[in-house]
């Protein structure tokens, strides 16, 4: 079992450092709220007093962080490339941009470790039960060295090719996933004014060209698939606000190299206005409100992040 | 078995006339075309000289006509509805815009008969396979006495509601499948330039909340799934002219309806573009080619409709 | 001095018919509204009781009606064809889609009559002052003599060519100052949030490359110009029910004649939900609250059309 | 007359620098590539071998870049700031994106410099002939210390505000006039369809809601405006690539300070198409002929930067 490092115990992060104890790893842990640090450090994780400390003496570090910034900053100013040892394996869990993914993988690379991007999907209920898909960008030695360890926090572990990979499939499946809601609720929509059966249109299209993993598992319309958001006035699930992070990403990096995409930008405008709406608090398929023209219904104040 | 009248001997016609020969009907044939007319009169058809004429002493009438303005010339000019028999029961398998098929149901039913809108799905191979899915709208009854006939044709009978809900349905499946394509292709072009093997995207989508029916079994892509129209060239397969009246159909009722479709405008304005640069007469798929900014394949002159 | 029918007297047809009387003309007048028509009559004009009454024996028949669907009810089953003497010349000054024109000028050639469409520009000031822009389209001949009797309504009566001409220019004329609103719009708050004075804005790009008729005599920003709805709390002006109406009119036409509109679609699909978030009787530059993540001030059971 | 120190000889930095020559200034200059430097020594200017050595002894630093990266590169790597002395005044004059552009102050301010973001707009023309307008951020001591230089190369010095100001307006106005020739070049292939004659088409337009700066003096068709890059079949003028470039600048700001864009993002996506499909070195005012579905007339490996 291996010693290892964790910053980052937000709603994701937490339990995935839980699932790593589970396994039998040795954990030292840190975050910038106090309150997780102390829930895992009673579970048996070493607490620290910061990012830097935790990378002393661990055979691998892992973050969890919301954006890129907080990845570089960790990286950098934070000191714990410096105070980490030769040969610790250093892994970024966090979904961000891809420019951000590869100074972080530069910077590792100038203090001479090996890193992994390696972004997850599954939400916080793969987080929970240790079934997340982690998709990994890296040198193939990194991802054999990682393997393992991501082994005790998701069921499939994906090599996706070079530094930058894991955040690049992660993005294109986001602007997928969008882009499928979104066509979803619009489709959805006409065909409610037009009279149609949520449940006939949910059956025909399930079994179409024109399905998705979207419009089987989890569509915009309450009482058609069991886990959907829909089916509990849009309580999240996945916010608007988090898959608008996602899909500008994307449309970040298709800009940068030069690839249209009139489709992600119509759908990335859609989940912004939805967003400005007052909807950033509600799980991004209450896009179809937005479509039926009615009112969102988290209060701007609370849902602005 | 049933005597039935079918007008419109095309690519999808043509076979879906000869399975119904197959199973036993009695078919009386015409079409504007004297060739597919004098093929299916061979095969044991009885050949009739007008559309009217179709239209004496059936039991069913079936139309698989390219556009509304058919459909209505047929049911409204030809005489067929004149010329019919009480009782026949009138199926409408063409792919149309919901306003005519309202119109189409409308002059159906003034004149006394019972009609059912039953746009198929499945290409010409399901025709030919009698594989078809037909999404049928019109009255219980309708639905009660076409199903039998229709299963002749097709494998999946589906009633989506009253009249012109096969059309919706249709349409939507439509939207989506165009819009599946088009983010599919984005993504996997953003993936191409970011140095990530189509194989491992693929594999890693389609198992994700990104995936859909298209990036499954028809991607733009050579050499990810058996029977997508990108290992041959973009042959078609459907082609892009087809896609293209089917998405401007959504988009029509969808403005009619007051149903804000941003997302699927912006597929709809590409691919009319794409049709524009000389692809409409490969298959829809080879949307990729023009976001990877490479001209398309086709000679304008011999694609333009 | 002609005898004049009018036919639709809302709020621009009332004061376009009280401008051809004041010049001289003798009005026979008819709305399906019985107020206005009194109110004509009490100004000297002849009430008639049905539109086929108002075609009798008059010089010229003008129509300013919502739709297309309106003007083809006229013009067919109200039997004003019918009713009207040989070289009647017939106008229709109603902003309506090409397809719904061109039925009409067939109609009337048909039934043997010159017919000019002469959609308007200006707005209700503009027909109650007179200084109306009428884009026609019809024969030379049609055009000749319906000059005088525009003249009457308007400032600038302007040639725009064969039958649908005036609908074409007029149409292209809504979607480009819509989308000069929107994006005029999008600038704006993006220029506010990051803290320019919206009066050197306006200052600067009035004088730029960027400007636009919107930008400088109708901006969506308070304290601008004098005319500008946006001084007003958006009261109209122009609605966005109306605008909407007109860009999906240049949509229909731009997909009927396979034109790509990729800006323009845009445009449109943010008025409809603009329109479906309670806008629809607010003025369209309201567009730039929906923009601002604010929420619209009427109450959607008001302004639903 | 003050002691200038120039980077940046390109196609608009060369005669500007020349500009301010002729207006009496001293003038030390730099340029990656040593053609216009000797070019602008041999005129009188006094050479120098890097970037550094520029700011030595000088009384304002211009620099006049291609992308954020190189005035951020010049701001730091270079050594200029470290070279100038106390007071220097510090100009950007580059068209940048707004986070480079706060970068670059926040290292000026950093070292103890005044400084001013200045992009011009008027085109090649424009800085021959020392037209050009200027946009400037900062402190209005910087402002009022700029003027009187900036007025050696340009006509119009305009205040926009603090820091990045002068970037925010200049990117508006692109977007601005980028739209702008979209939706021309729509509306206008859309009136060719229609037999439309483009001279009355734009003499209605100009005089009407729908026009604009672009639609008046530099419209996509031949023959319009004597300026027009139509006129001489799509020779820039301004080309795709850099207004693709200045388009993505806007949206990436609107993308940050998350402001909806579905008109600009859409104006974007098409600049980026017309760009891959070989247009990048044409006139951005040849996105008609996209739009009419004719191919481009530069090779791609020309025109791709």
């Amino acid at each position: 079992m291996a010693r290892i490092g964790f910053i980052g115990l937000g709603r994701m992060g937490l339990p995935m450092a839980r699932n790593l104890m589970k396994t039998g790893h040795d954990l030292k842990a840190f975050d910038v709220a106090d309150g997780p640090v102390a829930t895992l450090a009673g579970e048996g994780a070493t607490r620290t007093a910061s990012a830097g400390e935790v990378a002393k003496g661990v055979d691998c570090l892992i973050t969890m962080l919301p954006e890129g910034r907080h990845t570089l900053d960790v990286y950098g100013r934070s000191g714990v490339l410096d105070a980490a040892s030769v040969g610790t394996l250093i892994i970024d869990c966090s979904s961000i941009d891809l420019e951000s993914a590869r100074q972080a993988h530069t910077l590792a690379a100038d203090a001479g470790f090996a890193m992994l991007d390696a972004p997850v999907s599954g939400g916080v209920g793969g987080a929970v039960g240790g079934t997340l898909t982690f998709m990994c960008g890296g040198s193939a030695d990194a991802f054999a060295r990682a393997s393992p360890i991501l082994q005790g926090m998701g069921r499939r572990i994906v090599y996706c090719g070079a530094a930058g990979a894991g955040q690049a499939v992660k993005m294109c499946n986001q602007i997928m996933a969008a882009t499928s809601m979104a066509i979803a609720a619009e489709a959805l929509v006409l065909a409610e004014r037009l009279g149609i059966d949520p449940k006939i249109f949910h059956e025909v299209i399930t079994a179409s060209s024109g399905g998705s993993w979207i419009m089987q598992n989890y569509p915009p319309v309450a009482g058609l698939a069991p886990n959907a958001a829909a089916n509990n006035a849009f309580a999240p699930g996945f916010t608007t606000a988090l898959m608008l992070k996602d899909v500008k990403i994307f449309e970040a990096a298709a800009q940068a190299a030069g690839v249209p995409s009139p489709v992600g930008a119509a759908a990335t405008q859609l989940y912004q206005i939805l967003h400005d709406q007052g909807a950033a608090g509600l799980d991004y398929s209450s896009v179809i409100e937005l479509l039926r023209g009615r009112a969102s219904r988290t209060p701007a104040a609370e849902t602005r992040p």
